[in-house]
């Protein structure tokens, strides 16, 4: 990065220390996509001291989260849209509290799902050593002490901080577009060998939050799974579904277009989201024949009905992103037939570290698509319009993989 | 029901057969409050045959449950209201498949939460005998060969049939709002001598359907529970939670007036919703102090981003009765925080039998107003109307407790 070393301009934020400084690709504003004047820039700042119990990560590999683009553009995509709420017709006006996340905190420096080489150990930590290739989730510190930490559920923790557009101990967390990060060292997880650090880099955000329902749900051979939406999301559930021998795994998809990547992905069966075997029939062939369904990119006009209708009683439906609007479902099927809705949010150290282990064993990889890190809003811009199968990855120059 | 038997006008229905007559309440048409010609009248008809595994019950106690009113009326409470979905400033305009529920098949003989005594008994029925005091739920048959059956949850039986309102075999199911019913043996449980009938038939509906969740979802002294809404249903979950020692059991009303009911009954808090300390802030102080949350009465404008706020990161929300429309809520809390969101509808005959057991040795009791069945009407004008503490129960003339 050294074109950028000489080139940042001094800026209030970064000349307010003296010290060490780490580089960095960051929104400085809103981020609007026909506005070149808010892409990206480069940005430097002085990073937090490290802590007894931080390590430093040099970046190598880092993926682009849906979610980061929801963080820069700080609006909905539903604005442009006109919003039908299922089975009802109405004209619809969102309040600003809910266009969109509006939590941005800027300069915003994206980026939760990353690899790089331990370059730093805090005084404490002697689980890794310099060198040693790692990962980071979206969270990046924790408190350690509670019962969400203790009873492996740290990700939860009321005092957990997310790895980027947080606050640790009074410093803004700044994620993975970056040449460099510090972290709480017990939030870096060692990286197989097995797994590229390219492949890896998703398994870190969009790979534990398909991964652990599979873990926490007890999901496995005897289970019949469904999964609406391929994407960065729904092609790992799909993989994930194969390598613990679903017995069922069906793929529910807006058009045909993914009909054959599903089934080498591992899909048992695919229907479209126009299926006419797909409606709220008891009669319908395919009622009642899913134990769990893995919900992706749910918006404001997925068919909840129907949907919830090929789910067995006693069953699941996993919400595995967070929709921009309030869900708006029918209750009767969680109330007629005890079906539970619940939700996925990343997992623990001890999560990330069963799933990499079996992603490495199982031949789990992400479908990615590298984009040397200097051209960040390339990556951004391609995530944006879509399209992508199915992750895109941004890569260090000069980084071994 | 000697003036009912004398005064009955021959219909075509009750001319079809020459056999022996039931005698019931009907509706005949949709019900209409304001319209006198749509109350319920006396109506026979031929039982169906008795099966070997059938008994027949002469019934004295009869609860109306919410569930009644929405099938006798067919149609949504919601319609004359200004519908403002949470957070949502919308214009909503319904369609006439969500206008409530209809379902109902005219003649209608509601009652699903009823006692009597055993008056004949199919050559196979063992368990029970004549003159056995039982009572009667929601369902009244299951194939009792699946294995949602053989697993304890024979009311989500595919083959299962209501108790009013359904088909068994060829024969339009009829409910409690009669002198007798013939019903599937397995699916009449015996009533525990400590607890009267009149208090016991509001236990088959309302007290199931509150009681399951605390078994199901191993609710005890260390659980922290919430109850929005004291009525039919809320009164005796706060009951329940008092039995089973929670070690909290704050209660969520809309107005102040059942605060000190609500302590007797069992509650160690009480808010109402418009408190201020009942908001979506983190910061609130009632922030993630409940594990559990059951919500009754969950309307268009149910405070959800609030209520969920209560619930601590992998606690349940669980709903106990159906909403007249789809519900909208923000599923930031479920992904981010791990809540689930359940529903409760009735029990099997084990769970039936646990409860009446627990009931009796703890002393939870529904609080009821007797009303004589021959004046039905009245009754169901009473729960209309609303208002009262917090059941009622029909009684027949001449019935002991």
């Amino acid at each position: 990065m050294s074109d950028l070393e000489t080139s940042l301009p001094l800026t209030p934020s970064n000349m307010a220390h003296q010290g060490e400084q780490f580089h960095a690709w960051a929104a400085l504003q809103k981020y609007v996509h026909s506005d070149e004047s808010t892409k990206l820039v480069p940005w430097s700042f002085t990073p937090r001291p490290l802590n007894d119990d931080d390590v430093e990560i040099k970046i190598t590999h880092c993926g682009i989260c849906g979610t980061d683009i929801h963080q820069l553009t700080n609006v909905s995509t539903i604005q442009s849209q006109l919003l039908l709420l299922p089975e009802i017709s109405m004209l619809l006006t969102l309040p600003p509290s809910l266009q969109g996340w509006n939590r941005a905190v800027y300069p915003l420096v994206p980026g939760h799902e990353f690899v790089g080489h331990v370059t730093h150990l805090g005084s404490s930590v002697t689980h890794l050593k310099q060198g040693d290739r790692v990962g980071v989730s979206p969270v990046c510190a924790s408190c350690g002490g509670c019962g969400l930490c203790a009873g492996g559920h740290a990700q939860l923790c009321a005092d957990k901080v997310t790895t980027y557009n947080g606050t640790y101990k009074g410093f803004q967390t700044y994620g993975g577009y970056a040449d460099r990060v510090r972290v709480q060292a017990k939030w870096a997880v060692r990286i197989p060998d097995a797994i590229g650090s390219d492949e890896a880099a998703p398994l870190l955000c969009a790979g534990i939050t398909t991964y652990t329902p599979f873990k926490h749900h007890n999901i496995g051979a005897n289970t019949r799974v469904g999964i609406v939406g391929i994407g960065g999301l729904g092609h790992l559930a799909v993989q994930w579904a194969r390598a613990k021998s679903c017995r069922r795994i069906l793929v529910i998809s807006s058009s045909d277009s993914k009909r054959a990547e599903s089934t080498t992905l591992g899909a048992t069966g695919f229907i479209t989201l126009s299926d006419p075997n797909l409606n709220a029939l008891p009669t319908s062939p395919l009622a009642k024949s899913l134990d769990v369904l893995f919900v992706t990119g749910s918006s404001a006009t997925i068919p909840w009905a129907a949907l919830l209708n090929l789910v067995d009683n006693l069953g699941k439906v996993v919400l595995l992103d967070l929709p921009e609007v309030p869900i708006s479902l029918p209750a009767a099927s969680l109330i007629y037939r005890h079906i539970s809705l619940v939700g996925s949010f990343t997992g623990s150290t001890e999560d990330l570290e069963e799933m990499l282990t079996f992603a490495a064993e199982k031949g789990v990889r992400p479908w990615i698509k590298k984009v040397p890190m200097a051209e960040v809003n390339k990556g951004v811009d391609m995530v944006i319009k879509g399209g992508v199968r199915y992750r895109v990855v941004l890569v260090k120059d000069g980084a071994e993989n």
